[in-house]
């Protein structure tokens, strides 16, 4: 039985603790979090005791930590939790900044325990089950990707200013999503955004709608679409064509039923959000996340996964100012 | 807290202790099964004690049943349950012998205790959205009602010989959707079926494929296909024909990805079987009765319920041999 | 060039003759119908003749005429044509007396002259497609057949109450359909019916929704759903269940366009009618008439295929009125 | 009666032929071709004459010319046609180079006769529908347009090498959808390609797999992904996302049967090529040239249209080789 500390007790901390707490190899022990009456209402429901960090990772009983604060705060949460013999499974992005991505995961590295990047989605059915079918070949040699990802609604300008923008907060998944199915970093990033869902966002300084090409060494491309409103409901789709067909997994619909009438054929939409859509996900990830640590077998999703994400956000993000293509090179990568 | 006894610990006993154990409202405490290894092991994995069925009705701390023995000691164990003060939630079909489910009503009514059967299909979230918009005159006035609903397989012919027959034993689950669906009970049953899927279902005396009409006293039809054997998965579909449009439930299927290859354009195959499709269902199933216990209020299935449906079974196995439609009248339903 | 005379020159007249026209191996050479200025009307379009029926069957440069009148005259206009040396493409029925077709029959094959009835549906490329695929044996041995056939919007209640209702004038299409598919004749015809789209219809003693079950003599069944309202368009599909699979025939839409708002996800109805749906199969049937009659290679569709068809709508009609199944003997089918 | 002379008896003229003859407002006088067999045929089968091309243009009697050669004689044959008095419909792209191409406009509006590009794909009724909901608000403002064209299969080497590169050969088509369906033309091109399909196409010069993304004035975004090999059929799809939904335009399919075996559930492939999906669209397109000729309205497709595809193949071309977003000046536009 995995004894697993929990910091942070917000929206994706109660995700979480919920996957560690129905787990039936792991036990949610203690939770953090600054605010302190979210952590003593999702202690009760979990039946956990509410501690500070500090007590949390001096506990040598807790075996595993799962990093659920604010981005700013994960690459120094790793290097402490790694340095109090945890096990770490800590939410994307690793942080805001490359370099300071990179020198954690260095000290990681020295502390010796294994720190896993929470990319949820690759644990999701419909994604897992592209990424088997066509790493069995189904479609010949793969060629062109594209991943199309778009939230149901823009969060708060104030979320916006604090997010690192688009390409860290939203499309880092997608980033990462991309490697994962290519099974290569590319060479080059090439971006186009901008603000035209909320002139707000822009007024931030960020983007709302993006479009992004990936150009992998071997010629392979892969092109991911976002934008911060689908008023229809979270789309989630990724489509690759190979050599001998095309792979599509298309979204999750609310249910089945389809109505037609004079007006149409109606059938549901997509299903809301990452809660509705992730939730199989984010137990399927905890479940990989315990296997993984207590039968030391290798991560699923490593550190340097979320660097190497990280550093095609930095990538992005500069080409869309510039508008020219950004060359992607090994001092910007995990190690 | 329900504080519950589950008697019946072979495959659906397995669905309902899961559903028993996870419910926040309810704590599985005892279970019994003629089969003492399946009920050890069942019991271990909640956390339940094993008992006899006499022990669980007499413990006076035990607030509710849910029976999930063979279909024989239905009638049996609700009256004594009842009689025993307990509420009761028990698996479709009541009994095989109409006569004998109507006296055990008698009985129920007169203990004053709630009777639940498991129609499970009902809290489908697909067949529950499709009935709420046909309710709501989303479709205008409904006039013609489809089920289909093929089992992957055929069950073993021993299983075969005292299930009581399809329509008793599979096709009860489409005659109480059919009902509920339609608001309604038909009052001529019309069927026709044969054993082409395998001859030992035939020679056994039973049908392996059926087609059965019902006509309601307003005009309105449905029609009800069943087949014991659809190799590629549990086909679960209700369409509805109203005077505004049509409502369809579709097929669950096990994903969302698409491959388009020469041979032409594949999705996923529906989800396997009854397990796999509805154990949402089960779950809704079990919340459902556990408010309406706790709460005092309406049962949402209603031993009523459950008795109309065997009615149609048994009138639907006569028609089969006759060839005729047989009138469904009073002193066939529930009380 | 094969010089055809069209008989009838009314809704169903006018396809015929675009199919005719457009072939390029037959010429529209002269048309008659009651109604002068229909003649005139459609004659001038195609650059062809009006005359007498007489004066076309008279006309021995005619090689071959297609019936396009009212029901009541085709028998007798198959006995005259044939006997003036004419092929015949008729459509359906071929009459609304089975004993008056079986008559016509025998004085036809005594002409010695090829007479095809218009099922055009057999034509369609997504049921030839379907029929194809259940020969090559796709999903094993066939063993249940649906027929979902509505109408979006009944006739005008004085032409059902010359229809010879809705067994023989709509559902007769459906009969054939599923003894193509089956490749055999049922034993035995189970109908149920009733009047809940129009009252009028109803009061002019024929029903508007109806459901008839086929039971095969080797066991196979097929069932048959019809209603003569479908206010989203025309609804035609084929559902075959095989000992490997299901088949699938489904709606031809208007268009691809699929349209996801906060409202649902939306897609463009069924094309209209049978003018919509099925002008292709019109000219394929035609091209098939064309082919057989120039080459001498046997007719896809048969006299004793339209008398076959007509029987069981004749043995449902009368199973709709007596509720019990009506038994299929050689003497009511074509010879 | 427009009378019309074609020139080039090629596959694409075949496809013309067809449209012009089928037209009841066109009649087919006569074609030229270099390839004097195939000019033979294909009068032979309308009846029109063979000529030269200039004794076509020469023919007073001829009203429009419908240009279907290679496409380095497409600006001299629009000059000397309408310096001839012909109206003209003259295939994609207008010409290889960009100069030439404005060259030519100048030469056609001092003759002062209509000149039409044949961009079939704004008259293929999917498309069509998909922009007219776009026009009439029903996803609100437009923000981001997604266009998938994937050819079947490469055509030969030999063939790239004349066709002026993937850019003005094939995404052109893409390149007019994008500015057709958003209304506007962008102020940025970005291409990323490669040549992965084919090395031998990478090897005569040319991209097989690209990406284009297009940046216009107002923020909003367009992205077209080109392959030239879909093994699975002729791949045309448009997705078009506004701030009130999504609009997709999806594949045709041969047809609507879908079979569901234990090895899934498989539908029919995408129409083949561009002869299956587009002919439809092809009679729409000659049709509305008729339309426009004959009463004097507004051509559907212009010359300035065809020459603003072309800066932005010719721009895209630039960006793919330097990595750098090109922007779109003025001077690279149609008058």
């Amino acid at each position: 039985m995995l004894r697993v500390g929990l910091l942070g007790a917000g929206r994706i901390g109660y995700v979480h603790a919920k996957a560690i707490a129905g787990h039936t190899g792991s036990t949610l022990v203690a939770l953090a979090d600054v605010n302190a009456e979210a952590a003593s209402k999702l202690a009760a429901h979990y039946g956990a005791e509410v501690r500070t960090s500090e007590a949390v990772l001096a506990d040598t009983s807790i075996d595993a930590v799962l990093i659920a604060t604010s981005t700013d705060t994960h690459s120094d949460l790793i290097e402490r939790a790694t340095a109090a013999g945890k096990a770490v499974l800590c939410e994307k992005p690793v942080d805001l900044s490359l370099a300071r991505a990179q020198a954690c995961q260095k000290v990681a590295a020295k502390n010796g325990k294994p720190v896993m990047i929470g990319f949820n989605r690759r644990f999701d059915p419909n994604f897992a089950a592209l990424k088997a079918a066509a790493d069995k070949g189904e479609i010949g040699k793969t060629e062109l990707l594209s991943v199309t990802s778009f939230d149901p609604a823009p969060p708060p300008v104030s979320y916006i200013k604090v997010s690192g923008g688009l390409f860290r907060d939203m499309m880092i998944h997608d980033f990462d999503m991309a490697m994962w199915i290519m099974g290569a970093v590319p060479d080059r990033v090439t971006a186009v955004g901008s603000s035209i869902v909320d002139p707000a966002i822009g007024a931030a300084g960020d983007v709302d709608t993006a479009v992004v090409t990936l150009h992998f060494g071997d010629g392979r491309i892969a092109v991911i679409k976002n934008s911060r409103r689908a008023v229809y409901g979270y789309d989630q789709r990724v489509e690759l064509l190979g050599s001998e067909g095309l792979l599509q997994a298309q979204n999750m619909l609310e249910n089945t039923v389809v109505k037609s009438t004079m007006a149409g054929v109606t059938g549901a939409k997509p299903t809301y959000f990452f809660l509705e859509r992730y939730m199989p996900a984010y137990e399927a990830e905890w479940d990989a996340f315990v296997q993984a640590v207590t039968k030391g077998a290798a991560l699923p999703v490593t550190l340097t996964d979320g660097i190497n994400a990280l550093a095609l956000a930095e990538a992005a993000t500069r080409s869309a100012r510039t508008g020219e293509g950004v060359a992607i090179t090994k001092d910007m990568l995990g190690g």
